[in-house]
């Protein structure tokens, strides 16, 4: 089970003379070696060890080998399965109606509305109230008009739908963000203007890269709104930091894990919506048709667990699809240097710490754009923090319903659901019980809510088949 | 998403001001704020960041999760399948006759032999060579009286086989350790003796937990001895390194993890003799039968993951079991200091690495004992480190086929095939991309041997039924 001598530790034998009957060369016997000490094991939490490293790895290895015998007794029994066809269909239902791209191209007009009204303000045209009061009709507007148009044209897949949904709620945080810098940076000049003691232009800070540094009114271009759209990031700057050049090694890595990742997504979605809600939904439905005191309840948690784990992966997957592969690939493409896209939240210690860490972009905006001005404007810190909740809650609900077309406050509930959790959390668990109960939530809550929409959504359009025991 | 406003990192916005028009508070839009630099993802490797102590809680998460399931579906299927019988014959043929449990009492004869013999020894009665004649006579009979009782008895099962000769190992190996220290002292005392300079005494080594510390003649008695038998170590000292006391909580949750390994365990070992080998093992028997180019490699790739990703789950089980869970009880229990029994072994970058972090007890004994004294007498470093190598593949080759009564060398071969294979890796990988080699070696490896043991065991010993189609 062994080794060849390149131990990487200094064995205090080594330092002994080879021969043995030497004056001294058997000290390490009456002295502890170093190689045996008072010490606890790497995995007790006690000996606070924490490089797993290895273990991401492990996990990535499995997840590949895992897929790839999946993938090879799929192709050996039912051939390719993902069938180009079929994953257009997930966007379209008409191949000559482009509902979800439309609106994605619509938006330009609001990018180009906000930037027209911060230009008109930069030279005194606007008065601010007038600014503010357009600012407020073009965020409002980018939130209702693509709900109502997802809403109205029937053409448009819940796929689609989401994916123009988030579009839009991006928009509306970048160009939100944008509206407050600029103001902030006018009332700085005010300021300035007033004391009248230093120039007027706001001063660059010192270029790190050789970049050129905008101030002020100069930031109101198009390319600079533009680069801060495509960016990575919600929280607008008139400069960003920017990485040396393009990594075309890092670049062709994420490329190649966004491509592996978008295929194994889409197999998956085409695997849950032609098997696992025909073969595990259907009888889960039909036995909650039945009155309450009949349901199996130890059938029912199999099936959730069953479906908790593929569930969770599923998010994992999309996680690392989003915030690692897309979101660095779109950085590096764009020498965007501010890479922190996520902290480490798979060490959460508790739900609280989960939420701060897993969607920086989010977190960072929510920080500086909502919960930092309320408190200037004087509201109470638990004021404060509850509106960011319920904000999150309501964007929650608009991505999750207006796609699939049906009001049913599940997600608002689960993210309701998180305040009660926190607490029992933050009170009961510590280190890594708390972490193990922060995972538990994460794969066992999920999928009840999950569960709860696809039956819901079954119910309302395949009433007729579940009702139909042939249809099994 | 997100965030109550309990932040960890101290953001610029909240050194400002809360009145906006005060002065110098929007200083954080004109440099870049702290939050605001250039950083690459935690998930690059470029970042450094090594803490996913997280990712090992989820893994523990994960497999508790997927085997309640697993439970929960057998029980709904089958009621409860562990039979307290089952397990028993496991380890007995005929439940009046113990082979196995009375090879391990009887190994206490050998333990007395070599007390005895150093006793003389240090008396002077016996000359060196006499008392090295019969420790080579003892530890010879330790290998060679279990593997014929093995071989010759019966009613000795694979599993009690497999127990008994490991026992008889772990003896050999503490035993040689024994005597080669006694001998150390015995040549240290005589350097002294010969000098003439110091005292005759052993030096005691300053005492850390106020326990007695002895030297060398006082050490050979029947507590010293049967203390480092039992102790989790091979590598014999006069004086271990002890805990202060028994932490109960700790030797608690130890218990409770080996209890729930154990079934774990047992389980599985179920679960292959009655379920994967009559499925899985049989057709690929019967198609290995046929003449090589009719042999369908795909299916056969596909098998082979499909019974890898098990194996390997049993394997983490079993090291977790055995030199966490059960070493840490013992070592707790009898208040032994060093638990250093593996270390980072999930990081190796190299297959090398591996090897000498994964089993650490062995990995100290075959420096102290077998590749430093090789050295000291004159070998090469190639030479000794190949004698190391080569006494590992014997020893397991004979935990494998003495057990199973085949001799096929596939478990020698498999400890031979590392030596191309760490070359391969150390020459051609690096860092995660070598801890992924290291994982897959792992992942892939071991099941290429399981099953060429498996196959060739049930060829012999189920020819027929495997030959009869109506047994499928």
């Amino acid at each position: 089970m062994i080794h060849t001598g390149r131990g990487r530790e200094a064995f205090t034998l080594s330092q002994t003379s080879l021969n043995p009957v030497s004056q001294g060369s058997f000290n390490f016997l009456f002295k502890l070696p170093k190689y045996i000490s008072l010490q606890e094991s790497l995995l007790s939490s006690a000996s606070g060890f924490k490089n797993y490293r290895g273990i991401l790895n492990w996990c990535v290895v499995m997840l590949v080998l895992s897929n790839a015998r999946l993938f090879l007794e799929n192709l050996l029994r039912y051939g390719i399965l993902v069938d180009p066809i079929q994953v257009v269909s997930l966007f379209l239902k008409d191949p000559y109606s482009w509902p979800a791209a439309c609106l994605v191209i619509v938006s330009n007009v609001f990018i180009l509305v906000a930037l027209y009204t911060e230009r008109k303000l930069a030279m005194g045209t606007f008065s601010e109230k007038l600014g503010l009061l357009i600012h407020i009709i073009n965020l409002t507007v980018i939130l209702c008009f693509p709900m109502l148009t997802v809403l109205m044209v029937p053409s448009v897949t819940p796929v689609g739908g989401a994916f123009a949904l988030g579009s839009y709620t991006i928009l509306f945080l970048k160009l939100y963000s944008y509206k407050d810098v600029n103001r902030w940076c006018r009332e700085r000049l005010q300021v300035k203007a007033r004391g009248l003691s230093r120039s007027l232009s706001c001063p660059s800070p010192p270029s790190a890269d050789g970049a050129v540094h905008v101030s002020y009114p100069g930031n109101l271009a198009f390319k600079n709104l533009y680069y801060f759209v495509s960016a990575p990031t919600l929280c607008y700057e008139l400069n960003f930091p920017r990485s040396q050049s393009v990594r075309m090694g890092f670049l062709l890595r994420r490329l190649f894990e966004m491509v592996g990742e978008n295929l194994f997504l889409f197999r998956s979605h085409i695997l849950v919506v032609f098997s696992v809600v025909p073969q595990w939904m259907v009888p889960i439905i039909q036995s909650s048709m039945k009155p309450l005191q009949d349901m199996d309840y130890s059938r029912m948690i199999e099936r959730l667990l069953r479906l908790a784990v593929p569930n969770h992966f599923l998010w994992l997957i999309f996680f690392y699809w989003f915030f690692h592969s897309s979101m660095n690939f779109v950085a590096e493409l764009l020498r965007f240097g501010d890479r922190e896209f996520y902290r480490d939240w798979w060490n959460s210690e508790s739900v609280t710490y989960f939420w701060q860490n897993w969607n920086i972009p989010v977190h960072k905006w929510c920080i500086r754009h909502f919960y930092k001005p309320l408190l200037r404007k004087g509201a109470s810190k638990l004021l404060s923090q509850s509106a960011v909740f319920f904000a999150s809650a309501f964007f929650h609900e608009y991505l999750v319903s207006v796609p699939l077309r049906m009001f049913r406050l599940w997600a608002f509930m689960g993210m309701m659901a998180q305040l009660p959790l926190a607490w029992f959390v933050g009170r009961f668990l510590r280190g890594n019980y708390g972490n193990a109960a922060v995972w538990l939530s994460l794969i066992i809550g999920q999928p009840i809510a999950v569960l709860m929409y696809v039956h819901d959504y079954y119910v309302i359009n395949h009433l007729e088949e579940a009702a139909d025991p042939g249809a099994l």
